[in-house]
Protein backbone atom coordinates (compact mmCIF):
# COMPACT_ATOMS: atom_id res chain seq x y z
CA UNK A 1 0.00 0.00 0.00
CA UNK A 2 0.86 3.38 -1.06
CA UNK A 3 2.01 5.49 2.40
CA UNK A 4 0.44 8.88 2.76
CA UNK A 5 0.86 11.67 5.57
CA UNK A 6 -2.10 13.31 6.29
CA UNK A 7 -2.58 16.39 8.75
CA UNK A 8 -5.12 15.94 10.73
CA UNK A 9 -6.52 18.70 12.69
CA UNK A 10 -9.16 17.57 14.90
CA UNK A 11 -11.87 19.25 12.74
CA UNK A 12 -14.57 17.65 9.83
CA UNK A 13 -12.36 19.06 7.18
CA UNK A 14 -9.19 16.81 7.95
CA UNK A 15 -11.63 13.68 9.33
CA UNK A 16 -13.11 13.67 5.85
CA UNK A 17 -9.75 14.21 4.01
CA UNK A 18 -8.42 11.07 6.06
CA UNK A 19 -10.70 9.17 4.79
CA UNK A 20 -10.64 10.28 1.58
CA UNK A 21 -6.59 9.30 1.65
CA UNK A 22 -7.86 6.03 2.32
CA UNK A 23 -10.74 5.81 -0.30
CA UNK A 24 -7.62 6.13 -2.74
CA UNK A 25 -5.65 3.63 -1.86
CA UNK A 26 -3.54 4.98 1.02
CA UNK A 27 -2.03 4.01 3.72
CA UNK A 28 -2.25 7.28 6.15
CA UNK A 29 -0.02 8.76 8.73
CA UNK A 30 -1.55 11.61 10.74
CA UNK A 31 0.41 14.34 11.56
CA UNK A 32 -1.25 16.19 14.78
CA UNK A 33 -0.01 19.64 15.26
CA UNK A 34 -0.14 20.82 19.38
CA UNK A 35 0.69 24.37 18.75
CA UNK A 36 -0.53 26.26 21.85
CA UNK A 37 -4.15 26.71 19.75
CA UNK A 38 -6.32 27.72 22.76
CA UNK A 39 -9.05 24.89 21.42
CA UNK A 40 -6.46 21.88 22.44
CA UNK A 41 -9.79 20.25 22.77
CA UNK A 42 -9.17 19.55 19.01
CA UNK A 43 -6.03 17.66 19.14
CA UNK A 44 -7.91 14.81 21.19
CA UNK A 45 -10.48 15.01 18.87
CA UNK A 46 -7.82 14.27 16.69
CA UNK A 47 -6.50 11.29 18.38
CA UNK A 48 -9.72 9.52 18.51
CA UNK A 49 -10.48 10.04 14.82
CA UNK A 50 -7.31 8.37 13.81
CA UNK A 51 -7.74 5.74 16.06
CA UNK A 52 -10.88 4.97 14.49
CA UNK A 53 -9.82 4.90 10.95
CA UNK A 54 -6.72 2.96 12.43
CA UNK A 55 -3.91 5.13 11.39
CA UNK A 56 -0.97 5.71 12.91
CA UNK A 57 -0.65 8.77 14.59
CA UNK A 58 2.49 11.13 15.39
CA UNK A 59 1.71 13.85 17.82
CA UNK A 60 4.38 16.94 16.81
CA UNK A 61 4.69 19.86 19.33
CA UNK A 62 5.59 23.33 17.95
CA UNK A 63 5.61 26.50 19.29
CA UNK A 64 5.02 29.76 16.91
CA UNK A 65 7.85 31.93 17.65
CA UNK A 66 6.40 35.33 19.13
CA UNK A 67 3.19 34.59 16.80
CA UNK A 68 -0.13 36.87 17.32
CA UNK A 69 -3.10 34.97 17.01
CA UNK A 70 -6.50 35.29 18.22
CA UNK A 71 -5.98 31.32 18.41
CA UNK A 72 -3.33 31.51 19.95
CA UNK A 73 -4.36 33.89 22.80
CA UNK A 74 -7.08 33.47 25.35
CA UNK A 75 -6.72 36.94 26.31
CA UNK A 76 -7.56 38.31 22.62
CA UNK A 77 -10.76 38.00 21.63
CA UNK A 78 -12.86 35.69 19.43
CA UNK A 79 -14.66 37.11 16.49
CA UNK A 80 -18.32 36.26 17.70
CA UNK A 81 -21.79 35.91 15.66
CA UNK A 82 -20.11 37.71 12.17
CA UNK A 83 -21.84 37.60 9.05
CA UNK A 84 -20.85 35.12 6.42
CA UNK A 85 -20.24 37.91 4.34
CA UNK A 86 -18.29 39.78 7.00
CA UNK A 87 -16.20 37.05 7.55
CA UNK A 88 -15.28 36.53 4.23
CA UNK A 89 -13.85 40.23 3.97
CA UNK A 90 -9.59 40.69 5.02
CA UNK A 91 -7.38 38.27 6.84
CA UNK A 92 -9.44 37.09 10.20
CA UNK A 93 -7.52 37.33 13.61
CA UNK A 94 -7.83 33.80 13.95
CA UNK A 95 -4.79 33.83 11.08
CA UNK A 96 -1.43 31.83 12.63
CA UNK A 97 1.14 33.62 10.66
CA UNK A 98 2.69 31.20 7.81
CA UNK A 99 0.92 28.43 9.46
CA UNK A 100 0.11 26.07 6.81
CA UNK A 101 3.32 26.75 5.44
CA UNK A 102 5.16 25.04 8.40
CA UNK A 103 2.95 22.15 8.48
CA UNK A 104 3.21 21.24 5.24
CA UNK A 105 6.88 21.62 5.35
CA UNK A 106 7.06 19.82 8.29
CA UNK A 107 4.45 17.34 6.71
CA UNK A 108 6.96 16.98 3.68
CA UNK A 109 10.07 16.73 6.24
CA UNK A 110 8.50 13.54 7.79
CA UNK A 111 7.09 11.88 4.73
CA UNK A 112 10.29 12.08 2.97
CA UNK A 113 11.70 10.32 6.27
CA UNK A 114 9.33 7.74 5.84
CA UNK A 115 9.02 7.44 2.05
CA UNK A 116 5.85 8.51 1.49
CA UNK A 117 5.01 9.78 -1.53
CA UNK A 118 1.92 11.68 -0.62
CA UNK A 119 0.68 14.62 1.76
CA UNK A 120 -2.56 15.51 2.27
CA UNK A 121 -3.93 18.79 4.29
CA UNK A 122 -7.68 19.34 4.20
CA UNK A 123 -7.76 23.35 4.01
CA UNK A 124 -10.63 24.65 1.55
CA UNK A 125 -11.03 28.04 0.49
CA UNK A 126 -15.08 28.37 0.67
CA UNK A 127 -15.08 29.37 3.91
CA UNK A 128 -11.38 30.24 4.66
CA UNK A 129 -10.97 32.73 2.15
CA UNK A 130 -9.52 35.09 4.00
CA UNK A 131 -6.69 32.71 5.26
CA UNK A 132 -3.98 33.02 2.42
CA UNK A 133 -2.35 29.58 3.07
CA UNK A 134 -5.92 28.23 2.42
CA UNK A 135 -5.91 28.61 -1.55
CA UNK A 136 -5.00 27.07 -3.83
CA UNK A 137 -2.30 28.98 -5.67
CA UNK A 138 -0.53 28.55 -2.04
CA UNK A 139 -0.66 24.94 -2.47
CA UNK A 140 0.37 25.03 -6.23
CA UNK A 141 3.29 27.17 -5.58
CA UNK A 142 4.22 25.04 -2.00
CA UNK A 143 4.43 22.02 -4.30
CA UNK A 144 6.82 23.75 -6.41
CA UNK A 145 8.63 24.40 -3.78
CA UNK A 146 9.13 20.91 -2.21
CA UNK A 147 9.88 19.50 -5.56
CA UNK A 148 12.63 22.05 -5.48
CA UNK A 149 13.73 21.25 -1.88
CA UNK A 150 13.81 17.87 -1.49
CA UNK A 151 15.60 14.73 -2.93
CA UNK A 152 14.58 13.97 -6.72
CA UNK A 153 13.69 10.68 -5.58
CA UNK A 154 11.22 11.77 -2.77
CA UNK A 155 8.74 12.84 -5.63
CA UNK A 156 6.40 14.43 -3.04
CA UNK A 157 2.84 15.52 -4.10
CA UNK A 158 0.68 17.62 -2.07
CA UNK A 159 -3.08 16.36 -2.59
CA UNK A 160 -5.69 19.33 -1.11
CA UNK A 161 -8.86 17.39 -1.94
CA UNK A 162 -11.44 20.03 -0.35
CA UNK A 163 -9.96 23.38 -1.87
CA UNK A 164 -12.60 24.10 -4.17
CA UNK A 165 -15.49 22.15 -1.92
CA UNK A 166 -17.92 24.29 0.77
CA UNK A 167 -18.67 22.67 4.02
CA UNK A 168 -21.72 21.25 2.55
CA UNK A 169 -20.35 19.21 0.26
CA UNK A 170 -17.52 18.19 2.57
CA UNK A 171 -20.05 17.00 5.19
CA UNK A 172 -21.59 14.80 2.38
CA UNK A 173 -18.57 13.60 1.23
CA UNK A 174 -17.80 12.66 4.53
CA UNK A 175 -21.14 10.55 5.32
CA UNK A 176 -20.59 9.09 1.97
CA UNK A 177 -17.47 7.53 3.41
CA UNK A 178 -18.76 6.53 6.95
CA UNK A 179 -16.08 9.43 8.53
CA UNK A 180 -16.43 10.09 11.77
CA UNK A 181 -18.00 13.18 11.83
CA UNK A 182 -19.47 12.71 15.75
CA UNK A 183 -15.76 12.77 17.12
CA UNK A 184 -14.74 15.99 14.86
CA UNK A 185 -14.38 19.47 17.12
CA UNK A 186 -14.58 22.71 15.14
CA UNK A 187 -15.01 25.46 17.60
CA UNK A 188 -12.12 27.73 18.18
CA UNK A 189 -12.89 28.70 22.05
CA UNK A 190 -11.39 26.10 24.32
CA UNK A 191 -14.70 25.35 26.19
CA UNK A 192 -16.85 22.24 26.96
CA UNK A 193 -19.28 22.13 24.42
CA UNK A 194 -19.13 24.42 21.10
CA UNK A 195 -19.84 28.19 21.51
CA UNK A 196 -21.81 28.60 18.40
CA UNK A 197 -20.53 32.38 18.32
CA UNK A 198 -17.24 31.87 16.59
CA UNK A 199 -16.62 31.46 12.48
CA UNK A 200 -15.89 28.15 12.71
CA UNK A 201 -19.07 27.17 15.05
CA UNK A 202 -21.18 29.33 12.36
CA UNK A 203 -19.91 27.57 9.51
CA UNK A 204 -20.55 24.21 10.44
CA UNK A 205 -23.92 24.82 11.91
CA UNK A 206 -24.76 26.38 8.32
CA UNK A 207 -23.35 23.21 6.52
CA UNK A 208 -25.65 20.55 8.62
CA UNK A 209 -28.35 22.69 8.42
CA UNK A 210 -28.40 23.42 5.00
CA UNK A 211 -27.98 19.62 4.20
CA UNK A 212 -31.35 18.91 6.54
CA UNK A 213 -29.02 16.75 8.45
CA UNK A 214 -28.45 16.17 12.38
CA UNK A 215 -24.70 17.69 13.75
CA UNK A 216 -23.94 13.96 14.72
CA UNK A 217 -21.98 15.25 17.44
CA UNK A 218 -25.03 16.01 19.16
CA UNK A 219 -25.87 12.23 18.55
CA UNK A 220 -23.14 11.52 21.52
CA UNK A 221 -24.69 9.35 23.92
CA UNK B 1 15.63 50.73 10.15
CA UNK B 2 14.15 47.48 8.12
CA UNK B 3 13.81 44.44 10.05
CA UNK B 4 14.96 41.34 9.18
CA UNK B 5 15.18 37.73 10.15
CA UNK B 6 18.47 35.60 9.88
CA UNK B 7 19.10 32.39 9.74
CA UNK B 8 22.17 31.97 12.35
CA UNK B 9 24.12 28.35 12.59
CA UNK B 10 26.75 29.17 13.89
CA UNK B 11 29.00 28.76 10.33
CA UNK B 12 31.32 31.40 8.56
CA UNK B 13 28.34 31.35 5.86
CA UNK B 14 25.50 32.10 8.15
CA UNK B 15 27.76 34.71 10.32
CA UNK B 16 28.82 36.46 7.14
CA UNK B 17 24.95 36.82 6.05
CA UNK B 18 24.31 38.33 9.59
CA UNK B 19 26.65 41.16 8.52
CA UNK B 20 25.68 41.23 4.77
CA UNK B 21 22.21 42.15 6.21
CA UNK B 22 23.39 44.76 8.26
CA UNK B 23 25.27 46.15 5.79
CA UNK B 24 22.46 46.41 3.27
CA UNK B 25 20.82 48.42 6.70
CA UNK B 26 18.63 45.65 8.14
CA UNK B 27 18.31 45.53 11.62
CA UNK B 28 18.63 41.34 12.08
CA UNK B 29 17.79 39.04 14.43
CA UNK B 30 19.06 36.04 14.50
CA UNK B 31 17.16 32.70 14.64
CA UNK B 32 18.97 30.08 15.60
CA UNK B 33 17.50 26.29 15.49
CA UNK B 34 18.46 23.44 17.89
CA UNK B 35 17.44 20.58 16.30
CA UNK B 36 19.44 17.73 17.40
CA UNK B 37 22.34 18.27 15.45
CA UNK B 38 25.30 16.46 16.69
CA UNK B 39 27.26 19.45 16.50
CA UNK B 40 25.31 21.41 18.67
CA UNK B 41 28.64 23.14 19.59
CA UNK B 42 27.74 25.51 16.63
CA UNK B 43 24.38 26.81 18.84
CA UNK B 44 26.99 28.07 21.17
CA UNK B 45 28.98 29.80 18.42
CA UNK B 46 25.72 31.37 17.02
CA UNK B 47 24.88 32.78 20.62
CA UNK B 48 28.40 34.20 20.31
CA UNK B 49 28.02 35.73 16.85
CA UNK B 50 24.66 37.49 17.71
CA UNK B 51 26.30 39.04 20.69
CA UNK B 52 29.44 40.39 18.96
CA UNK B 53 26.86 41.39 16.25
CA UNK B 54 24.78 43.12 19.22
CA UNK B 55 21.43 41.34 16.95
CA UNK B 56 18.40 39.64 18.76
CA UNK B 57 18.26 36.61 18.94
CA UNK B 58 15.61 33.78 19.46
CA UNK B 59 16.77 30.50 19.75
CA UNK B 60 14.06 27.48 18.39
CA UNK B 61 13.73 24.62 19.75
CA UNK B 62 12.53 21.67 16.99
CA UNK B 63 12.64 17.54 16.60
CA UNK B 64 12.80 16.99 13.33
CA UNK B 65 10.25 13.68 13.53
CA UNK B 66 11.43 10.43 12.49
CA UNK B 67 14.05 12.26 10.21
CA UNK B 68 17.07 9.95 9.61
CA UNK B 69 20.73 11.92 8.94
CA UNK B 70 24.12 11.32 9.65
CA UNK B 71 23.55 14.97 10.68
CA UNK B 72 21.27 13.85 13.50
CA UNK B 73 22.09 10.90 14.52
CA UNK B 74 25.52 10.27 16.26
CA UNK B 75 25.29 6.32 15.50
CA UNK B 76 25.24 7.13 12.15
CA UNK B 77 28.95 7.34 10.23
CA UNK B 78 30.25 11.05 8.67
CA UNK B 79 31.08 10.58 5.38
CA UNK B 80 34.81 11.55 6.09
CA UNK B 81 38.01 12.33 4.30
CA UNK B 82 36.16 12.37 0.39
CA UNK B 83 37.42 14.03 -2.12
CA UNK B 84 35.49 17.41 -3.43
CA UNK B 85 34.38 15.74 -6.30
CA UNK B 86 33.05 12.97 -4.40
CA UNK B 87 31.13 15.14 -2.09
CA UNK B 88 29.53 17.14 -5.28
CA UNK B 89 28.01 13.82 -6.21
CA UNK B 90 24.21 12.47 -4.78
CA UNK B 91 22.87 13.85 -1.31
CA UNK B 92 25.27 13.78 1.16
CA UNK B 93 23.74 11.17 4.27
CA UNK B 94 24.07 14.47 6.46
CA UNK B 95 21.10 15.89 4.31
CA UNK B 96 18.38 16.81 6.84
CA UNK B 97 15.27 15.94 5.00
CA UNK B 98 13.85 19.13 4.15
CA UNK B 99 15.22 21.46 6.71
CA UNK B 100 15.59 24.68 4.92
CA UNK B 101 11.99 24.09 4.25
CA UNK B 102 11.08 23.80 7.94
CA UNK B 103 13.78 26.74 8.69
CA UNK B 104 12.60 29.32 6.13
CA UNK B 105 8.98 28.53 6.50
CA UNK B 106 9.26 29.23 10.37
CA UNK B 107 11.52 32.07 9.94
CA UNK B 108 8.56 33.34 7.34
CA UNK B 109 6.26 33.31 10.06
CA UNK B 110 8.84 34.93 12.73
CA UNK B 111 9.16 37.41 10.39
CA UNK B 112 5.33 38.29 9.60
CA UNK B 113 4.61 38.17 13.29
CA UNK B 114 7.03 40.80 14.14
CA UNK B 115 6.22 42.76 10.32
CA UNK B 116 10.14 42.24 8.93
CA UNK B 117 9.33 42.08 5.01
CA UNK B 118 13.06 40.31 5.13
CA UNK B 119 14.61 36.42 5.59
CA UNK B 120 18.10 36.05 5.00
CA UNK B 121 19.24 32.42 4.25
CA UNK B 122 23.28 31.95 4.11
CA UNK B 123 23.07 28.56 2.32
CA UNK B 124 25.36 28.15 -1.06
CA UNK B 125 25.39 25.82 -3.64
CA UNK B 126 28.67 25.47 -4.75
CA UNK B 127 29.97 23.38 -1.55
CA UNK B 128 26.92 21.84 -1.04
CA UNK B 129 25.41 21.68 -4.31
CA UNK B 130 24.61 17.81 -3.13
CA UNK B 131 21.90 19.27 -0.84
CA UNK B 132 18.69 19.96 -3.04
CA UNK B 133 17.67 22.66 -0.74
CA UNK B 134 20.44 24.90 -1.07
CA UNK B 135 20.05 25.39 -4.32
CA UNK B 136 18.87 29.06 -5.97
CA UNK B 137 15.32 27.68 -8.07
CA UNK B 138 14.41 26.09 -4.43
CA UNK B 139 14.81 29.40 -2.75
CA UNK B 140 12.83 31.07 -5.91
CA UNK B 141 10.20 28.49 -5.45
CA UNK B 142 10.30 29.05 -1.94
CA UNK B 143 9.72 32.79 -2.09
CA UNK B 144 6.73 32.44 -4.52
CA UNK B 145 5.22 29.97 -1.53
CA UNK B 146 5.78 32.58 1.07
CA UNK B 147 4.16 35.30 -1.04
CA UNK B 148 0.62 33.32 -1.64
CA UNK B 149 0.87 31.80 1.98
CA UNK B 150 1.46 34.77 3.37
CA UNK B 151 -0.48 38.31 4.24
CA UNK B 152 -0.61 39.93 1.08
CA UNK B 153 0.94 43.12 2.94
CA UNK B 154 3.56 41.59 4.59
CA UNK B 155 5.42 41.17 1.66
CA UNK B 156 7.95 38.98 2.84
CA UNK B 157 11.15 38.36 1.01
CA UNK B 158 13.96 35.50 1.08
CA UNK B 159 17.44 36.57 0.08
CA UNK B 160 20.02 34.31 -0.40
CA UNK B 161 22.95 36.65 -0.98
CA UNK B 162 25.73 33.91 -1.08
CA UNK B 163 24.25 31.46 -3.03
CA UNK B 164 26.28 31.24 -6.12
CA UNK B 165 29.31 32.17 -4.12
CA UNK B 166 31.80 29.55 -3.38
CA UNK B 167 34.03 29.38 0.03
CA UNK B 168 36.43 31.57 -0.43
CA UNK B 169 34.51 34.73 -1.67
CA UNK B 170 32.50 34.08 1.05
CA UNK B 171 35.72 34.21 3.72
CA UNK B 172 36.97 37.28 1.44
CA UNK B 173 33.63 39.37 2.10
CA UNK B 174 33.31 38.46 6.04
CA UNK B 175 37.12 39.78 6.44
CA UNK B 176 35.79 42.35 4.86
CA UNK B 177 33.10 43.04 6.81
CA UNK B 178 34.79 42.36 9.51
CA UNK B 179 32.51 39.30 10.38
CA UNK B 180 33.40 37.72 13.78
CA UNK B 181 35.32 34.43 11.62
CA UNK B 182 36.77 33.07 14.74
CA UNK B 183 33.96 32.96 16.52
CA UNK B 184 32.13 30.18 13.87
CA UNK B 185 32.43 26.57 13.98
CA UNK B 186 31.76 24.38 11.16
CA UNK B 187 32.63 20.98 11.57
CA UNK B 188 29.94 18.04 11.57
CA UNK B 189 31.51 16.20 14.23
CA UNK B 190 30.30 17.19 17.72
CA UNK B 191 33.80 16.73 18.99
CA UNK B 192 36.18 19.38 21.31
CA UNK B 193 38.11 20.35 17.99
CA UNK B 194 37.37 20.31 14.44
CA UNK B 195 38.20 16.90 13.09
CA UNK B 196 39.71 17.63 9.95
CA UNK B 197 37.80 15.00 8.25
CA UNK B 198 34.08 15.84 7.10
CA UNK B 199 32.83 17.46 4.34
CA UNK B 200 32.54 20.70 6.27
CA UNK B 201 36.07 21.02 7.89
CA UNK B 202 37.36 19.88 4.03
CA UNK B 203 35.55 22.43 2.62
CA UNK B 204 36.57 25.10 5.21
CA UNK B 205 40.63 24.43 5.10
CA UNK B 206 40.71 24.65 1.47
CA UNK B 207 38.99 27.84 0.92
CA UNK B 208 41.85 29.49 4.07
CA UNK B 209 44.50 27.63 2.57
CA UNK B 210 43.08 28.68 -0.60
CA UNK B 211 43.55 32.14 0.50
CA UNK B 212 46.45 32.38 2.01
CA UNK B 213 45.22 33.35 5.11
CA UNK B 214 44.73 31.49 8.89
CA UNK B 215 41.90 30.39 10.20
CA UNK B 216 41.22 32.64 12.50
CA UNK B 217 39.49 30.21 15.02
CA UNK B 218 42.95 28.94 15.63
CA UNK B 219 43.94 32.25 16.56
CA UNK B 220 41.94 32.25 19.82
CA UNK B 221 43.81 32.55 22.70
Amino acid sequence: MKKAVVLLSGGIDSAVTLYLARERGFRPTALVFDYGQRHSKEIIAAKRIAKKARARQKIVKFDFPLASSALLDQKKRLPANRSFSEIKKGVPSTYVPARNLIFLSIAASFAESQRAHAVFIGAHSEDYSGYPDCRRGFFDAFQKAVARGTKASSRIRIYAPLVDKNKKEIIKTGLRLGAPLRLTWSCYAGGKAPCHRCDSCLFRERAFRELGVNDPYYEKS
